[in-house]
Parts: C-alpha cells; sequence; structure tokens
C-alpha cells in the first residue's frame, strides 16, 4: 500500500484519467466503487453544470472520487486570427452541410473561480489541475478545505514547480497519453513515461501518479517499479460500457493500432494526440497558423457537434494513447478486477 | 530466468547497446563478463575492422557477445542535392576554421556482406541488425552457423516483420532511446516503451527486448513486467569509463536534463536523438532539405571528426536517450552490480 493511497483512503492505486466530455457520473462512480480514483473531468463544464455532476456522482458512490479543472490561460488573439483560421475550415462546413459556424469572441472566459467554490461547498476530497498551476491562494484554500491539491507536468522542470507551490501530488504525463498534452513551460515535452516517473521521483519528493499509455496490469506493475504510487488510465476506462465517449469514438480506438495515434494542434490549438482522420491530415499544414486554446477549440466545437450527430468521424476528435491494440470493450468491473488481479500477483 | 538468457547463455537479461563508434572492445567485455550481453556496434566499421574488433572482444571474455551491423540501404541522390547540402554546411567550416571537406560520392557502399562473413568465421554468437531485414539467405545462413539473430523495431508492424523473416528475437525501440532512430518500414515511429513492449508481446511470439529511457533497476524491473523478456541500455553504459565516448559526450549527458535531449536529421539524414547544440539548432530548418543517411552522414563525418579533436562540442552528435539525469559516471561492474541487486531483489 503507498502513501498516496492511505492519504486517499483508495483501496487502487489506480485512477481513472478525467477525460472531459467522456467521464460520465456511471464511469466515476464505477470506478471509486471498484477501489480505483474516478476522476470527472470537468474542463469545459460551467459552474452549475459542475455541481450536478458532483451530486450525481455522489449518489452512486460512497467512495471517495476527484475532479480535475483546468487552469485558464491568458493568450491575446485577434480577429482577423479567428477569422484566417475560420476560412481553413470551410471543407469541414461543406462535408457536414453546416451552413455557418459561430465565431468566438476574444475575450473567451471560463467558470474556473466559481468551480472552485462548488468543489469546496461539495465537498470533493481530490482536485486536480491540468494546463498550469493555480494560485497560491486557491491551492491553500482547498487544502484547508480538506481538499487533496493533484498538478499535471510533463517534465521534471513542471513537476518540481508543481511541488514548490505547495500541490499534494502531481501526475506525470508520458508522451504515450492520449488527449491534450498537459504541458505548461516552455516548449511541448514529449518524454516516454519510462524516462519520465524515475527522473520526476528522484527531483521531487511529492507522490509521483504515472500516466499515459498504462492499460492492464502490466502498466501498473511498469509503473509502479519506476516508483510511481499510482497510475492513471485514460484510453483503457474510454473504451469501458459506462465510459460517455462516442461509439465510434470508442470504435475506433479499439480498431487502430499505434501507428495511427498522432499529434495534432488542428482541433483545440493545443497539442494532443488522437487517432489520425481526415480533419487531422487536412489541417497538418496549417498546424502552426492556429490560434492557441481555447479559441480554436471554440471554433471547431460546433464542428466536432455535428460530426458526432451525423456519425462522422472523419471531424471528431478520436483521442487516444499510443496502446490502442490493448484497449477493451469491457466494463470498469472487468477491467479493475484484471488490472488488481494482475498486480497484486506480484507486488504487496 | 527467462527463455532468452538460457537460450544465449547469459547470467542477467541486460544486453549494453551497439552504439557504433562509442563501444570499445573493454566496453562490451565488461559487460559480458559481469554476466550481461556486450554488444559490438560495427555499423561504421569495415570488415577489416570488424575482425580485430572482434579479435580484442575475444581476448577479453569468454563470455557470448553479440554484434550489430546496419543493413544497407538504397536511396538515389544527386550530385545537386549533395552540392546544396554542402553549402549549408558553411558556418561550420568557418568555426572550425576547416578550408574544404571531401564530397561524399552518390554511390556509398558498405562492407556489410563481407562483415557477415567475419562473424560467422570469428564464430560470433549473437548478431543484431538495425534500419531493416537482411535477406532470408543471410538469416538462414547466420542461424546454419549458430548465430543468434536480432532485429530492430519500433513499431509492431517492424516486429511482425522480422518475426516472419524468421528472426529469433527483436529489440523494440521506444522513443526515449539516443542515438539513431531504428524505423525502417513507413514513417518515423515514436512509440514510448510502456506502450511499445506489451503491444508487440501481444502480437508476435519471439522474446522481446525493451530498449529506450532504461538507466538502471528500476526501468529493468519495469520492463520485464511489461512483458520484455531482457533490456537494452545505451546512454546508461554511454557514460561509464569503459565507454568510448568523447569526454565531452560524457560530461554533457551527465549535465543535461530530459529537455535538452531533442531528434534531428541534421547529422546524418536520419532521424536520432542526442544533445540539442549550436549544428542542431541552426539546422532545425534545413531538416527536410538534407540528403537521406548515408549521405548527410558522410558529408558531416568530418565537422563532427574535428569538433571533437577541437573539444567543441557546439558539431558533435551528442546522442542520449530522455533520461539523462539518471546518467552516472561510473564503471561497467559498478552499474551492472547495482542493476543486478535491484532487479534480483524483486524478480526471481
Amino acid at each position: 500500500m503507498t502513501n498516496l493511497m492511505n492519504k486517499l483512503k483508495i483501496e487502487h492505486p489506480i485512477f481513472q484519467a478525467p477525460m472531459a466530455g467522456v467521464t460520465t457520473p456511471k464511469l466515476v462512480s464505477a470506478v471509486s466503487n471498484a477501489g480505483g480514483l474516478g476522476n470527472i473531468g470537468a474542463g469545459y463544464l460551467s459552474a452549475a453544470e459542475t455541481r450536478l455532476f458532483i451530486k450525481e456522482v455522489k449518489q452512486l458512490t460512497k467512495q471517495p472520487f476527484g475532479i480535475n479543472l483546468f487552469v485558464p490561460e491568458h493568450h491575446s488573439v485577434s480577429q482577423d486570427e479567428i477569422r484566417q483560421s475560420r476560412q481553413l475550415l470551410e471543407f469541414c462546413l461543406n462535408d457536414l452541410h453546416l451552413n455557418e459556424i459561430d465565431m468566438p469572441s476574444t475575450e473567451l472566459s471560463t467558470d474556473f473561480d466559481q468551480q472552485l467554490e462548488v468543489v469546496i461547498e461539495q465537498g470533493v476530497r481530490v482536485c486536480s489541475f491540468t494546463f498550469g498551476i493555480p494560485s497560491e491562494k486557491v491551492i491553500k484554500k482547498l487544502q484547508h478545505n480538506g481538499v487533496f491539491v493533484i498538478g499535471t507536468a510533463t517534465n521534471v522542470k513542471e513537476a518540481q514547480s508543481i511541488e514548490q507551490a505547495g500541490m499534494d501530488a502531481v501526475v506525470v504525463q508520458g508522451s504515450e497519453a492520449g488527449g491534450h498534452r498537459g504541458t505548461f513551460l516552455d516548449n511541448e515535452s514529449y518524454i516516454g513515461l519510462m524516462s519520465l516517473i524515475p527522473q520526476v521521483v528522484d527531483h521531487t519528493s511529492i507522490p509521483v501518479i504515472g500516466a499515459g499509455g498504462i492499460m492492464d496490469g502490466r502498466g501498473v506493475r511498469a509503473s509502479l517499479c519506476l516508483g510511481a504510487q499510482a497510475v492513471q488510465l485514460g484510453t483503457a476506462f474510454l473504451t469501458t460500457k459506462e465510459s460517455g465517449a462516442h461509439p465510434l469514438h470508442k470504435e475506433s480506438i479499439l480498431g487502430a493500432t499505434e501507428e495511427d495515434v498522432q499529434i495534432t494542434r488542428a482541433f483545440s490549438g493545443k497539442s494532443a494526440r488522437g487517432i489520425n482522420n481526415k480533419f487531422m491530415t487536412t489541417m497538418k499544414i496549417h498546424e502552426n497558423d492556429l490560434p492557441p486554446y481555447p479559441y480554436q477549440n471554440s471554433l471547431t466545437k460546433e464542428i466536432r457537434r455535428e460530426a458526432a450527430k451525423q456519425q462522422n468521424k472523419d471531424y471528431m476528435s478520436l483521442w487516444s494513447g499510443q496502446s490502442p491494440r490493448l484497449s477493451r470493450d469491457i466494463s470498469v468491473d472487468e477491467l479493475m478486477d484484471e488490472i488488481v488481479q494482475d498486480y497484486q500477483s506480484v507486488i504487496k
């Protein structure tokens, strides 16, 4: 039993990754009920939606669960940049028979501050952050209210700054991970988990949670060998029965190879890993001309939503880590059972 | 004890990576004498040099050791392409006070066939290949002469084609690995080892040797957990006392962070991972305009050699994997001892 498991009062060192837009109350609660840590991906939710989501999870589990928030980023962007990027999307509108899409404002804001209040109000026990570090005041306030605070890092320097900010633990995201890269300092960072976990463990003193490419008991054991105190699985939970991912998204992962999974900035303006499709291929040459997150994300929102409705995976963001061959159409209980039996057979 | 260790008659599942230009008879023999598998990096050697090298290793160890050869590649390149790339190197010549460098022929050849004869003649027990798969005839002939034949893959498809070609085992090179990428089918493949090992293990039936970012007992144990039967360490052995790497190369790795290590095509025309320096930074914008390996490699040879002589690391290829923070100035015996004690404490 690791120190982190003790602190979080969880039976198994297994976190379900807070995949925004994919996690459902059923998924989160099923993981927590099975002895892991379910996590709500609240990055795109309003404060009201966040409250409702938490309440639903609470009705389904008495076990600890976590929530993940996106630290707001401030980029200046002009109407011109947005218009230019809008022009690049014409082919999607044609294919999807869309007349027009909403143009994002140059002043996008989120409910971050109000979400934090909801987290405290609802007594959520674990709050993780992606895309940066919240203010010291926020971290202290959460901790003062009994919340365990976790940061997300993609290299040693980011992990160190998370520790220095006073956070309680760090998720280290290997280059294998699906979805958005959590990098927030300097350039893109694609460090494989085999390199990332031990280097962070050696240069920080807070518990490390390994994430990226882990799909089964083998990956859990390997990560614990490298020094992680827990692991976080995204893609493995994305294809479970309880996940809210679009059926075509699940199907794409179940049929993909590791070579189909590529990095793209085209969906959101932020680098993310997903299964290559027409949108990613077509937008590849424009990767460096797109407005930053969250503007590009806002621009493509209606396209992604419409594509999902039309069952057209050419324009959906099919996030996946680098281990799709290990994905399975399975329930959370079955997946958790198999992982737990495997890792417990070796590590006590 | 894994099946592979039995077949190779080695005590520990630890291969020293055959780093061409870095491995010395002392390094190879020290690893084999410590119960691992030392490997000669013979990629750039002539047949005569290869014979001499093997004889020197044999004088230093009675234990099994291996040798690695580069499968020759055939690219057509014009004098014009070579001349254009030569122009891009003017800044190096200025900085190094070189008047001129030799222009490679458009018909570069290697001693590959003669090297194979030497391997058989000298009774080397293990022969691995990088950059492709040798002909069935070559594989059969080696095996007929008692040589254990190993391929190098960076994704499942490559590993499967290595198995189908009749080779005995496969080294899977994770994205973390230093030096040249072994990719030989389709596009560049950067799969992290956490994803690569279990997917290859599930889709092939020959023994898998994990490589990339592994530096100590933790990485060895993790790779074995993932299903590898052995591991191959490059950077960890590169900084040992017995390694033939340039002192500045060792020093650079010992002082580097994981963020300093980048991919470049500029030194050889083939993607490789090393510590960022002036040459890599300056050449970055020309990455796509360079002639393929081995032509670019041949073009920069004198520059690299002269830089090494002048103790100028701006123009040396400082190959390193993504775990430089775990590198140590240590002897092979000390490194092997520590790894063996660590992995044996857990895995019997």
